[in-house]
């Protein structure tokens, strides 16, 4: 019989940190390297030392505290962040990390001794809203991206990534950099609605897709809407609107996962009485295998150049960035259905759209992700929530999952 | 025998006046009641009165050139405007009025007594770019507009037209506003593709479209791009999309010279990886007939209402704006028809689909319009164009209905 965690204790810590950066419409904003950023982390720190955990700093501020009682294992590795964006809400990272902290209370609290060390990891800006890009951490950590650049990154008032690390005191060593351990476990609120569809608990995530951003130029003929035909026209935003349909019958003939977004538009002249004579916008395409993610962009590209060609609009297609989908490790995600099937009222499998710490971790070493259900699959806004009884279910589901690893590798 | 006018006069007066307010690019700005207005004014009062015609000015800076030889009958009319847009070409406006001073030139110099008297008129503000609405002047000469009113309006830096049309010295008295004629007659370049597309040389406009503006406001749900599936989005700009193409089917289906142009949008939050929330954008509708403009709004209202219902989007329509079609004078019509079969290489009738100055004249009595090919049907643009042998063959057939007109009524 596996301990059970101390719930009042979980919301409260959720409270507490929630606390730090609050804003007046109940989410939080602790954008990463700020002084909210800094008072969370000295919370983080004062914590994990007060249960006895040992907390190293790596060279990028990604924070480490291990129960440090047995080395000649690999570590089972829990991770999240606890940076948000601005006005973003509560669960957001600090899920995972309060969620982790509590299964180390716990198997504290019930004397449980496991085979693997275990860390928890507090990674550096996952949310890439203050320097760009997200995930830019667990990125350094693992190899992704130069310290040197990472560290040359800066915000919108020009302010640099490594001055503002150095000023808050979290530049710690690179000899603390995470190592890739047995397994890597993260616990994340979906940032989807697909849980909250099914009115299901916990989702298992199988991977995270893989994404492609195009972008897209059409120039036609800016001309006065009155004077010209239907028959004469080269109207950019007729052959946009065409191409934002073609998206999505695309992806939606492809069948979930895939997703397909036009999700930013401009157009010239922009006036209501004259044919808007170019348009620019994106195309963000999204699919768990990497050889479907390539075949939607060569079928994209075929009818988007089709359109353009009979509504005679010149295009410009510019993929300019792809992310390859990862697939977390099998064994891992056998592990975390047979504890979500033991500790939560309803799972079902799912892939995340969304990029985690935990993508760069699975390039690396065995990983898998627990996502808990979300109120309207909303996230990133004040009013993200998510209901306690389905917090409850995820955390129980991580801990169960770090015991049946534990036993397991 | 009709006199022939004299193209070279008429090639370099169009030339000369091309130069006041000339850009680096050829084109011409002449924004109403600015500097270049008053030059403009000035040179055609200075003219006109060498040619022994009486100018006044009327309470809203309306030039009215009469050639006095005849009081019994009410006038034969030819207006058109010497303001500019920003920018523009040198044929937009400058056309009608220059073309119809050479028309009286060539009256004058072939001796030929008509039965009517003529008026030239020089319409205060056509462009209604500095100062909005268009078709300002006639509108207040016909009584469209309250002086006053119009009077008050004020451009972008809160300039206020009377006070301008003050200080450039062309405020007349009301009792020299224009009265219902026998016949008002404008000769412009067609600002639409039509003529040039057939290598039309002269058109013999029907009648101006009327139009209706609706504003579109379309609520989804903003979303991140990929963590929702494509059954679960509330797209905002995925339905704009259909709403935009159905636009253009609906007019297609209603074949020429219904139109529909979608020439403003905005979306919120406009990110590359999150679904559109919002999406406000415009519709521009034309038909030709008030009953056939009614049920394409009607189409559009069911169409777009069934769009957004489907896809679980509100939508809010807004027609705020409705400008009623003009259907010309048949007999000038008819007048237009013969003159162009003899003077001009080629002709067809026509629909405009911008407005023009005559509109108003037409609700106030008998009218007619005569088009210019224009190159590519680019005009407010300074690589407007329109072929000297065109030019020449629009005034001859302005002149020759004149003395039709002149004959016959």
């Amino acid at each position: 019989m596996s301990p059970s965690i101390n719930t009042s204790r979980l919301l409260q810590s959720l409270d507490d940190y929630a606390a730090i950066g609050a804003t007046d419409q109940g989410g939080v904003t602790r954008l990463t390297l700020t002084d909210e950023d800094r008072l969370v982390r000295d919370r983080f720190r004062e914590e994990v030392e007060a249960i006895g955990l040992d907390l190293r700093v790596d060279d990028f501020g990604n924070m480490i505290a291990t129960r440090n009682d047995l080395q000649d294992r690999e570590p089972i590795q829990i991770g999240s962040h606890l940076d948000t964006v601005k006005r973003g809400g509560r669960f957001d990272g600090a899920l995972g990390v309060l969620g982790g902290l509590e299964v180390i209370r716990t198997l504290l609290d019930a004397g449980v001794q496991l085979r693997h060390p275990l860390e928890l990891i507090n990674w550096t800006n996952e949310e890439g809203v203050r320097f760009e890009p997200a995930m830019m951490g667990s990125g350094v950590a693992y190899g992704v991206f130069d310290l040197a650049w990472a560290n040359d990154r800066r915000d919108r008032v020009g302010l640099r990534l490594g001055d503002e690390l150095e000023r808050i005191g979290y530049r710690g060593d690179m000899s603390n950099r995470v190592r890739p351990g047995a397994a890597y476990l993260e616990l994340h609120v979906e940032q989807g609605p697909v849980l909250d569809d099914e009115e299901v608990s916990v989702g298992i995530v199988e991977g995270i897709l893989g994404i492609t951003w195009i972008n897209v130029r059409l120039s036609g003929q800016a001309d006065h809407a009155g004077p010209s035909p239907m028959s004469l026209r080269r109207d950019a935003l007729a052959a946009a609107a065409e191409i934002i349909s073609m998206v999505e019958s695309l992806v939606i003939s492809q069948g979930p996962p895939a997703v397909g977004t036009v999700g930013r538009l401009s157009l010239q002249p922009n006036l209501i009485n004259v044919i808007p004579g170019d348009v620019e916008c994106s195309v963000d395409l999204r699919h768990q295998h990497p050889d479907d993610l390539e075949s939607l962009v060569e079928h994209f590209t075929e009818r988007a150049s089709a359109i353009a060609e009979r509504r005679d609009v010149g295009i410009e297609l510019d993929r300019f960035w792809t992310s390859e989908s990862t697939q977390f490790d099998a064994d891992i995600i056998s592990a975390i259905e047979a504890a979500a099937k033991q500790k939560a009222p309803s799972s079902r499998r799912l892939w995340s759209g969304a990029g985690h710490d935990a993508k760069y971790a699975a390039d690396a070493g065995p990983a898998g992700m627990i996502f808990v259900r979300s109120i309207g699959g909303l996230s990133h806004c004040e009013t993200e929530f998510s209901q306690p009884e389905d917090v409850v279910a995820g955390v129980e589901t991580l801990l169960e999952t770090v015991l049946c690893v534990d036993k397991s590798l």
